[in-house]
């Protein structure tokens, strides 16, 4: 971010002037569009607001930027020289193209925490920084990281971390596989793009948890599939709502998050698992199962995820490091039979031609050294610790307006709000107070629902966060 | 890879046998799907043939797998229990998708280096190992790299790599930038797929060069563009052409790689680049300039790029490492108007959300230390080298068979082979001879070209790498 010189002859005023005055001539805000206001600019600039008025009353006078009452300064359309007609509409551009913006309250929350980086964070799904093994990582790295080649990766990833992860996954996951069926992707992010982008058409009807992480994602809108719900309840999903599904619309792949569930923290029963693997069979219906939770597992060991009993190959597998280790990384895999891997192999290099060898090579030797295990072990306690903490903080502050589940993995906290209350309501005024988290309706689920992430934010913080959102809460009764 | 373990008790054909019956198991191998031949397993595995022919004997006799002459060796459909009616239909699945995948010779070709890894390479559009600044980028990982925060990144990139990039940019290539107006992207690859994912819409007609880099990729298509020619001469394109396709197909965007173009080399001429801009003003048009080769001009300053004299923030600018660097850094740059950024930006969260902060970090620090000037001075001079050798080799082994025009930059030869030869015959005659390169078709041209990449090959590769091409030409004539 620019910033004035302090210790410039030029006034800080006339700086900031001319500083805008080229980024509009640079095309950065185009004739006619909004710019941010005069306390926005001065908070971002790191000076008085009476500094930014000079400067606007500077550029106002010379024709460049507009300003009306109630509607902003704008960049003017008129008197910038002609530049209206010889600039390209990039906000026609823009509203345009086949792939939809995210949805409105995540960029709200992500526009929130951009600008106020203290709020108390109960919204992003990931590890607080102390319980990511960034020390370790970075050992490793100074140890023994080497680039010996920096070309283009193998299409389906670095070799040799695949290879480490058919052990990890052997080891932990008891899945049985080679390194031939394994992507490396950015993330259980791309793995899901990869799959709604190559193997499903516009108009196919896939089956989701209802509610779900999916919902939150556009992607599933983008690529024209048509989304149906199966109901989680306190054991997942009902096979038998996947078979009248099927019947009904002619299901063409199921996307399952069968480990402490996000957002509900729900684990499917084994009975369930066995049936609806069953089902897949029956139906030659591929399951999608994300994978990303199980390792969190907080008292008792991991469930085993459906790829271990997949007799058939019916189950594509998704994993990362993201919500077990350091989602920074942008490491995840895929396992699934080798002509799916090749295809979608093929697809990504067209996308982004491949991931760094850096970080692959970084969590090759993670995956290879003696710090896991250890890790694993202490990012189950500490979670453990969050969870309680947080529960306790919500019996204190709140007990008689939620009610919830007790997760046994994951990051969050699926809870009811008792009260009825306006969801986009309730997210400002939290963001007032001074904490974030994300409302139920973005997983498609019936509002009254939050999700709140115990993971992110540190163990001091839980209980201020708590009673802000209780104070945001109560103001709102 | 799976390898069988030659100390233990049990006879390698079995562990072989039992190891491909667990792939099948697995469904990597779905039936009904071709097994690699024998003799290729052999080579995969490290064992003779006749071990791999005992175990698919093996196989056969439990009726996993059949074989008939002349079509190779299948996994069993009947016999393997009840799979057939149990398994998705994975070729119906990798076969859908709206996604197109590569082009058949760029397969092709990397199959071929696959499984040669031996092959002279003047195929891939990279640079060699020893140019790129490995030993550099090492030491600074080294010294310097430590992984403060592995938390999800900011959706437009690294802050600290987009800060390095804005004096980089006005160092190297007179772009007045800030830092809110550049992504940080996955390469030009990425940059390129999100600008006809979420700026153009399905039937939108945009144009490119002829030949051109863009009609090797697929996005392309996959998007659902239709792309109109514009002919590239020794000066580049002609804006007029331009202008005329502007009146006949509403043309919504133009593609261009202006410096040392991929695959002809040519530079586009200071006359036209005026015109151009101009042009585009006139219609408010806008350009995207890929820009992956100025760096690498051999003898003279690099020629300024289109963004620098952009007066009306028309040209959405896109440069990388890929080719002045390291590929395998998978780190490039787009430079736009805030909005379009924005816009992008937030849709790459859904597709892959975000790159590692570790390669932005090395990236960074390569860009801030003392290394980058040398390197770069040392990489012109040597692809110098390079090009006057690939230019010697030819005029020795063939000079009576292909016409060039010499390039000022870039990694490429274009090349007009004069008799008349079919390109697939050719390059799999290379192929046999231990060479490769790209046939021109997969630039859009007529055949009768190809690209001979320089840079990849060692230069005590070179000419031994044209002496095979040579040979397998004259196998054709």
């Amino acid at each position: 971010m620019w910033k004035p010189d302090r210790n410039s002859k030029k006034p800080l005023y006339a700086q900031i002037a001319d500083h805008v005055e080229q980024r509009i001539a640079f095309g950065e805000f185009p004739p006619g569009s909004l710019l941010p206001s005069e306390r926005k600019f001065a908070e971002l600039l790191g000076v008085n607001r009476s500094t930014v008025i000079l400067a606007f009353d500077e550029l106002r006078s010379l024709g460049i930027i507009e300003s009306r009452t109630g509607s902003g300064t704008r960049v003017s359309r008129t008197k910038w020289g002609a530049i209206p007609k010889h600039t390209p509409n990039w906000k026609r551009y823009t509203e345009g193209g086949s792939f939809l913006p995210n949805l409105p309250f995540l960029r709200r929350i992500r526009e929130a925490l951009a600008q106020h980086p203290e709020l108390i964070d109960f919204a992003s799904g990931e590890l607080s920084a102390d319980l990511a093994p960034v020390r370790e990582i970075s050992t490793l790295m100074q140890e023994k990281l080497h680039a010996p080649y920096l070309g283009y990766d193998h299409p389906q990833g670095y070799l040799p971390l695949r290879q480490a992860l058919v052990d990890f996954l052997d080891q932990y996951r008891s899945i049985p596989t080679t390194d031939s069926s394994i992507l490396i992707t950015s993330g259980s992010q791309q793995s899901l793009y990869l799959i709604t982008q190559c193997l499903l058409s516009p108009g196919d009807a896939v089956a989701i948890e209802d509610p779900s992480y999916c919902y939150s994602l556009p992607m599933f809108q983008s690529a024209g599939l048509r989304l149906f719900r199966l109901p989680v309840d306190a054991n997942g999903i009902q096979p038998e709502d996947l078979r009248d599904l099927h019947k009904q619309h002619r299901i063409k792949m199921v996307f399952l998050n069968p480990n402490f569930q996000n957002p509900t923290g729900t684990v499917l029963s084994d009975e369930r698992r066995k049936s609806l693997l069953e089902l897949s069979s029956e139906l030659g219906l591929p399951i999608v199962e994300d994978d990303a939770f199980s390792l969190t597992a907080f008292e008792s060991s991991p469930p085993p995820p459906l790829k271990a009993i997949d007799q058939h190959g019916s189950v594509l597998y998704i994993g990362s490091f993201s919500k077990i280790a350091a989602s920074g990384l942008r490491i995840g895999w895929m396992v699934a039979p080798n002509s799916v891997i090749q295809r979608l192999a093929d697809a990504r290099m067209q996308m982004d031609f491949g991931l760094s060898i850096i970080p692959q090579q970084a969590a090759e030797q993670f995956i290879r050294s003696d710090y896991v295990g250890p890790h694993l072990d202490r990012l189950r306690v500490e979670l453990l610790f969050k969870r309680d903490l947080i529960i306790e903080a919500m019996q204190r502050e709140w007990k008689e307006l939620v009610s919830f589940a007790v997760p046994r993995g994951g990051l969050h906290l699926w809870c009811k709000i008792k009260p009825e209350i306006q969801e986009s309501k309730l997210l400002e005024e939290s963001i007032k107070q001074g904490v974030v988290f994300v409302p139920g309706t973005v997983y498609g689920s019936d509002s009254g629902y939050i999700r709140m992430t115990f993971a992110r934010t540190r163990s001091d913080e839980i209980g201020p966060g708590i009673a802000a959102f209780a104070r945001a809460l109560r103001a709102l009764l």
